[in-house]
């Protein structure tokens, strides 16, 4: 069974509905099942109820992101493991039940998230009109597809106006470009994703009490091997004061030479390293591999040494 | 005038509210004036409108926090800058009305992001208790203090059950322990606070078109001048896709020759650097100095290079 | 048959003569062939004539030192290694034939660098005596040995005063502290000698074309395992102007683990890498080791890796 | 006063003469004074008997480098600067007296590093001469130009057959491809030469007590300001056993701007700097400027800095 951080028709749900097509999860993206928390939902995984769970991972206009890295990287808990990563556009319809025209909207629902990144937009198009603050944007288009309703529009995503039967009076009502947001699969550790050649690993480096130099030798670490970095974010852990992990995405995959020898290297340095997987990028980059960085050249020096030490 | 991320009586509030006794704001905290968005109290400050505002800048149990960073850094912008920071524990009370026993509660409302932080409490202290979403928890403790209200409960921060003229059923009702959320007061530029000792540095680095060894020579040039890391975040930028800036705060002040020195390694080097203010650290912890790296070590060493080419 | 780099009672050949209790090399001492050059005494070896040869590798009195690093790093021809290395107290004796008292001394013979070393010491014991200058400390002796010899003293090493048969009149005359010089064991490539836990590594790193950033990739090659130099020499390569390879003494064997994972590195980065040998220092300094640098520490590792990648 | 290490007509003497035509220095020239010794030499500049003084610098077929740096880089005594490099290609002349016929040479007489770098041409073309060492190839000169010498021919220096009056019976009669060797012009401190665009600074580093990273700690400084090296070499320091130093010759001046802020870095984490001089660099090479090391860009960001700090 697959599962999501709920309810249905949130951005989350939307990134899950996106894998539908996905040789390898596809069957059970219709019947996944909403959880309340991204807590939660990782709970389920770890568990055994799920297989495996959408959640986000980088900001999200719903929220629930706070903890994603820190659960995800706890080195007591059974290990989980990224499978697939999927990239949504944030963007919100105006959504109203079908035959209400935009003239006729007075009452608005929405997350006050969403409120706040299309307030300008309302201001604008819908002037005097009450926007009123609810805890989703899912829950608000729900709210306003009850015929009795006393709201005329909901400020919801795309898929919330399709799953509960709205029309959007407007599209891409919000005041700023679009953002993209990152959602995450994540199952229980076992085998990765084979690499595709544009694979990015993500892992949480625990460094040793407080040691002032730890990140730059953490990034030499895997610049020596010519692996580059996507993505890096310092964050205090919990259980000592003033300590820090790393939560890095790398370019490569841990079946390629560079990287597994990198994380060989952090792991003998560190206080300890979680690996979260290596799974395809959702943009397609392939990485760009430096001299000497290719598994034919970790091959052919692996040679050479065997060879010296073997002379005689 | 001084200004926060509202509503009343949230977690932000809180931290304003802890300015109380600062010789330099703390006149204006009792006046201070709430914005419903991060985005909207930082236009005000750049606006003129309000002299500083208390925004969150780490993950809040309240959100808002998405865009602090971003907008902060935009290099486009009017300048702007920190000029204190402020610790928050983020725990939660049961608020209910006087009179209210914890054994009556049946009804309880809060914001979703609360609502998860806490359900393991509610389940058992409150079993059979339904638990409704409201845009914040601020709203949550308002509702409860109508004499009318039909919840018999809230949860919420410590601030809002005393502002809202509650009682705490039960304090501390998170599941897990207590974090701690970062706040900071930022203000448009103007001479940083006085050094103190014990200051960090608050800046956006924004690497040049994407170049891969873009971060190591960034922490190199900081570490070069013994200059530590407290945080850093990779951010990508909103203009060029693929490309990147790194959010930092470093231990020192702009006013100390290592970090002065630094910075200027760092504008040199990368496309573009945005300084957000030098202040003080609430933790009070004080840089650990490398060798050379007092201000006495930089002025001995420009006597020394003076003597040298003024030799003959 | 063992050689080295002559004539006879040289410091080379003294330094040979310390390995006379060496199990390995000793009975070969007494019968090794001098040689008339650095080169002559490697092409001897690479020739499989002599089975190993005493060469000076740092800065030597005596001279010759010039072209040793370059000949035992020439990356076309038959591959050397060192297998012993040995330091040599560079000090002089007044050396005169027995019956001859400081007093009489009126003509001294010596090699011209002998005679820099010994300047001031000669003015103020032998003022007015005459020095003449001579291809070699050694020649020098021999000629002094001569009954019938127009030279009163030969200024030269002390295995020269015994192997001539004569006396110091005084010793240990050089105007400043002894220099130390460092002889190495040179045989063609096989079996390195057994790891002591205090060895050390020689080895030539020739960087690609020209490129700025090389030598600090190649230190950081080491660095990241760990791994100390004792000794650096850039060096320019004979085959193409500007271009640069560097010689190095790391510590370690290349039995350890950081060693060999550092060559490894070093090889897939440069334009080739000419491994030199592993073998006991000869001051039994054992290296630092730094946290992760044990092979047990490189062992660890690889279990938790291969955990990590077979799971599921 | 100018003077070199002499005696007349050696490559260290060649290397002055190519200094005729320097408005600065050829003056002196013609008039210089040879010492015995580099030591000898240095010291006369250091007591003011000479104003500058012609030394090899880096290995010569004549010897007497050893201790060029060393004492070059005593932090000890009185400052010394170097105003110029020249290079020399070290070929060799079989010289003969006008009139001797190749064919005729029997009898030859040279120093010993000059006899083994032209082994294998004496052997082809002079077949059964016999060859005679001698303190230097230019005693050997003038050896020869004797009108009753019992030598035919001396293997010298161009300079020497032109100055002794002998002519070239064969010309590059070395083995090997001519060496180029390095000699520098060494004043007391005082004001560099202008800066050219091409110039080239030595220094010497003394570590602080054995500390294992010295070396990559010192390269940062210097990498981290876009400085890179033409040379190094690690030195042991004769006060303290397991001491090091490196003697850098870096690009730049010290007039440049990124090469006095890595000057500064060293000075600031070393035990001590030794400045040796800013000179052009006699291979006329421009250094490749990296991004931000123009003086243009360190002015710019200075400007930078202090409108930051003088808002308000």
């Amino acid at each position: 069974m697959l599962g999501y951080f709920g309810p249905e028709a949130t951005f989350t749900h939307q990134a899950l509905l996106a894998l539908a097509d996905d040789p390898r999860w596809g069957d059970g993206v219709a019947s996944a099942k909403p959880y309340s928390s991204v807590p939660a939902a990782l709970a389920a995984v770890r568990a055994g109820e799920a297989e495996a769970v959408m959640v986000p991972i980088e900001n999200s206009v719903e929220g629930g992101v706070t903890a994603t890295l820190d659960i995800l990287g706890d080195p007591e808990a059974t290990p989980l493991q990224i499978m697939a990563e999927v990239l949504v556009e944030i963007t919100f319809d105006l959504a109203v039940r079908p035959g209400t025209a935009l003239g006729d909207v007075r009452r608005v629902i929405t997350h006050s998230h969403a409120a706040a990144q299309t307030r300008a937009w309302v201001e604008q198009h819908l002037p005097g009109a009450e926007v009123v603050e609810r805890g989703s944007t899912a829950g608000a288009a729900q709210e306003v597809a009850r015929p009795d309703s006393e709201f005329d529009a909901a400020i919801c995503a795309p898929v919330a106006t399709l799953l509960y039967g709205l029309t959007a009076a407007a599209h891409d009502i919000e005041d700023n470009d679009a953002a993209v947001t990152r959602f995450v699969l994540v199952a229980r550790r076992g085998p990765a994703p084979a690499p595709t050649g544009h694979d990015k690993t993500t892992l949480v480096a625990f460094m040793r009490a407080n040691h002032s130099g730890a990140l730059l030798e953490i990034l030499q670490q895997l610049a020596v091997r010519g692996v580059n970095l996507c993505r890096i974010e310092s964050r205090p852990t919990k259980t000592t004061l003033g300590s820090y992990c790393f939560s890095i995405d790398a370019e490569g995959h841990i079946a390629d030479a560079r990287l597994a020898e990198a994380m060989l290297g952090l792991k003998r340095i560190c206080h300890n390293v979680v690996f979260l997987g290596s799974y395809p990028r959702a943009d397609g980059i392939a990485p760009h591999l430096p001299i000497g960085g290719r598994d034919a050249d970790y091959q052919a020096a692996a040679n050479w040494l065997a060879g010296l030490t073997s002379a005689g």
